[in-house]
């Protein structure tokens, strides 16, 4: 960071004197699971800085807890929703691409995954009411007088309540459908034809039919949002502020878009200055593991071993899936450490140990490591890319499919299709990844541009957030694309104008031609009669 | 610079320990003027961080001077034309703009430009060719092994010499007119409603007419390029490599496209990830005075002084001009610093000094500066800009007019028009830079967000100029829409397809509608007779 010289310097009036306390004030919005691990680093790294931590947390959280010891205080709020009845949401969820998906066809589980959106954006007004209804709370945020609101705008409501409170607003993302809202609302450009939407599973070198293939998921899942689940939350917004407004336009008032990835893992693609690419963040060099799990670790030999975890949101896989993997686990040389609670697989063989918890930092960032078997999590494929490990991925849902085609199109991956593998697959795909050595090559570059940035993500999200501070915002990164209406932003008037101008000229030369004809021909012909 | 770091976690292999000599070994295409003077300062950089520079300079050059004291070496070649047309050519360019330009109408002025333009090409290409024709240095430059070639895409034939060599180019660039080059060859999105072309006077926040004329702007100029002056660049280009090739297509090749602008002067518009803005590169905190000067700077009291330079290019202005000029200055209370070569106007008054030379840069970080007034340089303007110093504009030719629109956009200048302006202008834009608070404070926000970067510019290029030594190369930010027709860009063939599937399909229905009506209206009619 090159704080220091800035202060050195003298110019400008900076934000927060290092050292001192209380000189900042950030609140930070609710979030769960991977986003929350995401998040942690930076709002840790705030506070030695000297800043103050106000994490929004409520009664229903699965994965915050604001009993947890941390440096950073907690506002929680109740919500009308129960925690059971989010665990059960949460676990319908996984249980229907676990279980159900294989049975269905595209078109229903198209409709399916759109009813899971829509009941997603129910919760999280519910959530966001829940906040907004009480009085004591909303007061006590306003009085705090906060100097910045960051947060993930995958849990809906932040916007509304920078609003409220009047304060700036900076946004740590991982994606949105199709870039949905970083290219309707942030007016990110995102021409279909190299720049593949999230979760269609395609690269950015595309043939027409795939390219096509883009076209129609941009559409569709625009269409699906603008004219199908945004329309709730438009309304919620709208009578909360007291005038007409829309959850895309209140999006595009973030003052700042940190993205978390970055061109090791995205394909590059056009952006705006008010989008700063932070892919991994949470990432560290490796830490000595566990007595007992380093000898088991070292007893590999040269073989060396495999990591496997399928994340922390699956608990259990179906019996005859979980016997699968074991035996494929067990034709391998390595010895293989699995993130795995429940009962034991019957086939489990005695290179595989599974553990209800691993260090899956320290592991991949262990000199044995060979290979990573992962369900394809931005994080988990983000420390992959950090240590250099090449990845077998089983990914499951979400943005996992996705995530996976990216490491396969970048030659650092083999994926394997949960529903429809078997044994040989896996063995096979896990034997490619250890022993073809331009698997590992490919990891080692991805994780040479990983590391050779000008300053590390953490640092650079840091910077971001203590800027839109010191600046009171980030207007002057705002495009001016946000006050065109869309045919504008395209020129369309403007053609439409010259296309008018052309046509009027011809019809004129046209017509005058025609005069001239008829003055010279008929003209002269009436003159001899 | 993160260098240390990555060095030290050993991650990466590295391509220059810091302290060791012979580390890289960078070629630097010719260039002249201001160009010039913004790219020294990487070099001395480059060089103190341990690589070798080659710069190469012809015997024609106005501006650079292999006899001339430096870290770095020269390598001289010649070319056909000489010193003496250089400059006639170069005088003749500058007195169309101080003379010749207010007699002319608009058409004229874009005829004799576009002849300029034609003209700048012709003599490139010789300058080129001096080159490319010596076999000797040719022999040389391909011994050498250069790991990167650093050019000014504005001096052509360095994508030439890159592609010959093979090796990776890196451009430091300022500006093409409306974008041409970035837009056409580098990919770089710029969509006419909200990215002003450059040159054409515009702000980002255009009405319905202005962004008819960018609109017009742009295309007029790619019209002229393409099917104008560029047809001869691709003949020799083609000739040279002995395939059918383009200009636009080898400036495409560009690994990085090192942008001399920041979001302090420049509107804020979309980019890429192989475009790096590293604005005011050449900037640096003051030195002090000569003790002469020191002491005319102290004699101005509270009322403090005012630097005028119209750049190094221009040696003299018109008689009246000058005089004019002389008697506004002598009306305002500041003491007056100004660079200026021959005969003293006779209506100089005792506030003005006239000076051969000035430590500009010292001067605008004095803490007696009040103004500038500047031709609109973009160098002198990122002066301005560093030591927060409000402007007074009097642009004469290139992109001057057009940088002097973006600060007076942003509140930190007012502009005069040279041709027309009268003393009285001169004396009140001067009274108001100084005297209306709004406009120092203007160019102090343009100074915070200048100095309020992660990574100053200096270190921003250098690193960037490395890193493409370091991974041969930097394509894994080069975005697929290179590989692309245009029509393919804008996936006008997808919707073709998709409006030829809607036609048919639409038609299939009408004719089936109209068979049923047929069967059921005629088929009955039938039966009954």
């Amino acid at each position: 960071m090159k704080l220091a010289w800035y202060l050195s310097a003298g110019v400008i009036a900076t934000f927060c004197s290092i050292g001192s306390i209380n000189c900042g004030n950030i609140l930070v919005w609710h979030t769960e699971g991977s986003h929350w691990i995401n998040l942690k680093p930076v709002l840790d790294t705030l506070i030695d800085r000297g800043h103050r931590v106000t994490v929004l947390v409520h009664n229903a959280s699965l994965y915050m807890d604001p009993k947890e010891k941390s440096s950073f205080s907690y506002e929680l709020f109740n919500v009308s929703i129960s925690f059971e009845e989010m665990s059960a949401w949460f676990e319908d969820w996984i249980n229907f691409y676990l279980y159900e998906i294989h049975d269905l066809n595209q078109l229903q589980i198209h409709w399916k995954e759109y009813n899971f959106l829509k009941k997603d954006s129910e919760v999280s007004l519910q959530i966001c009411d829940g906040l907004l209804k009480s009085e004591t709370i909303m007061r006590k945020l306003k009085e705090a007088k906060y100097d910045v609101l960051l947060s993930d705008p995958l849990f809906l409501g932040s916007e509304l309540v920078a609003d409220i409170l009047g304060i700036p607003l900076v946004y740590s993302l991982r994606f949105s459908i199709a870039h949905m809202w970083e290219r309707l609302c942030g007016q990110m450009p995102s021409p279909p034809s190299f720049v593949p939407g999230v979760m269609v599973q395609l690269t950015d070198k595309m043939s027409f039919t795939e390219r096509l293939r883009n076209v129609l998921f941009y559409v569709s899942q625009d269409m699906m949002a603008v004219y199908g689940y945004w329309q709730e939350i438009d309304a919620y917004y709208s009578k909360i502020r007291g005038k007409p407004s829309t959850y895309c336009e209140m999006l595009g008032q973030a003052d700042m878009w940190l993205i978390r990835t970055y061109w090791d893992f995205d394909y590059p693609r056009p952006f705006l200055p008010n989008f700063k690419f932070v892919g991994g963040i949470h990432c560290k060099p490796p830490k000595a593991l566990p007595e007992e799990m380093e000898e088991f670790v070292q007893s590999s030999g040269d073989d060396g071993i495999v990591v496997f975890t399928l994340g922390s949101m699956v608990k259990a896989l179906p019996k005859e899936k979980e016997n699968m993997i074991a035996s494929a686990l067990g034709q391998i040389p390595q010895k293989v450490l699995w993130r795995f609670s429940g009962k034991k697989p019957d086939t489990l063989a005695p290179n595989t140990r599974v553990y209800d918890w691993i260090p899956q930092n320290d592991l991949l960032g262990h000199p044995k490591i060979r290979a990573f078997i992962t369900h394809g999590g931005t994080n988990g494929i983000y420390e992959a890319i950090y240590h250099g490990v090449p990845m077998v991925g089983i990914p499951l849902f979400g943005d996992q499919p996705d995530n996976m085609v990216h490491m396969k199109a970048k030659g650092a991956a083999v994926v394997m299709d949960f529903h429809s593998m078997k044994t040989q697959d896996l063995v096979d795909g896990l034997n490619a990844v250890i022993n073809d050595t331009s698997f590992k090559e490919n990891a080692m570059r991805l994780s040479r541009i990983h590391h050779d940035r000008p300053i590390s993500p953490k640092d650079e999200a840091v910077f971001w957030v203590e800027f839109t501070m010191r600046h009171k915002g980030a207007k002057h990164l705002r495009v001016q694309a946000h006050e065109l209406t869309w045919y504008q932003y395209h020129s369309l008037d403007v053609f439409a104008f010259l296309l008018g101008v052309v046509l009027f000229c011809t019809l004129l030369f046209v017509k005058l031609s025609l005069l001239c004809v008829q003055r010279c021909c008929y003209g002269g012909k009436s003159k001899q009669e």
